[in-house]
């Protein structure tokens, strides 16, 4: 098992190299990179749809999208006219800075000033493989229970932002918003925590400002 | 990569083998195991409650459970007053049939039929490690939409029944159950397919009886 870690580590050591050759790049370029992880199922293309409506008429946005199988993410973004580059990662369960690095040759940088990076659904693997984003986002739905966070937690530790999603359905469920925002916090106490709906749209103006405002920070907007 | 690829065909070599010796010492002790795998948050530990409630008083019942952290799972299968062991991961993104194996020094054999195995969280990793179980059950929550099976297309073909949970969502969601049905069966058309909410109720028997009767069919039970 020894000779496995190490390989382990070796892969991990190469990801964080390309990661940083990645964020370089964006950095270079005035990219602003935003991953998102959740679940499958949490509705990250939903929240990407709901949020692309918004900003696209302010910044300049393109999207990575990441998918074990089927490019299903890719045409639902390229239907609201933003471009779209689909990795299929073919059974491998989590985005690597390397897939994200040939992606973005495909990416017309001098017209891109916001990039969003969808995982594949996976709440465990996504939380090891920096890909040089500079937020990250986690979802988890109220459909899922709150306690995701202290189940899975190198996600949400590793993450800048808790967007919980589907609130629309808290009428219909057993659960506890603000025991949700208790463990989230337990766990990652730095968390900002959005409450959203991609059904009734509530919360995504927020959670788009505060993208733009970090946006701001960093000089990239 | 070419030297990766070796080391994880080793693993899944090895793997493949614990399995059958799990396999082979289920079938001598006359235990009929059963897994369940899903996304983080689908209510397979909701599922087993509910089904261990309707179980235990036919069959003798065990449970194995597996969690990235925590055991709050087996917490709540112990409150059934069912066996069970909690099989922490600390990390890593799927049980193998070693860890089982591991487990189940600490499960009375003797005193068993039917022993279930909850799996880490994850739709992905999962259904590359045979755990020696004779059933794998996936589970698929409505909120999670129509398209998994094709996203996530290995799992779904692995396994011999798919359950849809959290039907009483229905009326809130746009979902359609005839598509789901229609994408599975796409992807597996051997997959036995249940309705079920662990909310009201709906479609535990149906599940119930399905395994009763394999386990039957096997001369486990």
């Amino acid at each position: 098992m020894a000779k496995v870690i190490t390989i382990e580590q070796r892969i991990l050591k190469r990801n964080s190299e390309v990661a940083a050759e990645n964020r370089h790049l964006f950095d270079g370029s005035g990219v602003f990179v935003v991953s998102l992880a959740s679940s499958p199922g949490s509705g990250k293309t939903s929240l990407l749809e709901k949020a692309l409506a918004q900003l696209k008429g302010e910044v300049a946005v393109a999207v990575i999208e990441g998918d074990v199988q089927t490019d299903n993410d890719a045409r639902r973004i390229e239907a609201l006219g933003v471009p779209v580059v689909q990795i299929v990662t073919n059974g491998t369960c989590h985005l690597d800075a390397q897939m994200v690095q040939g992606a973005l040759q495909y990416v017309e940088f001098g017209k891109v000033e916001l990039l969003f990076v969808e995982n594949v659904g996976n709440l465990v693997c996504p939380a090891s493989y920096d890909l040089g984003e500079h937020l990250r986002v986690v979802l988890s739905s109220t459909t899922e229970g709150e306690d995701k966070p202290l189940k899975y937690p190198a996600m949400f530790r590793r993450s800048d932002a808790l967007v919980l999603n589907k609130v629309d359905l808290l009428p219909y469920l057993q659960y506890d918003l603000n025991e949700a925002r208790t463990m989230a916090l337990r766990v990652n106490p730095a968390l900002e925590i959005f409450e959203t709906s991609c059904t009734t749209g509530a919360g995504i103006g927020d959670f788009c400002r505060w993208i733009v405002n970090r946006m701001g920070e960093t000089g990239a907007a």
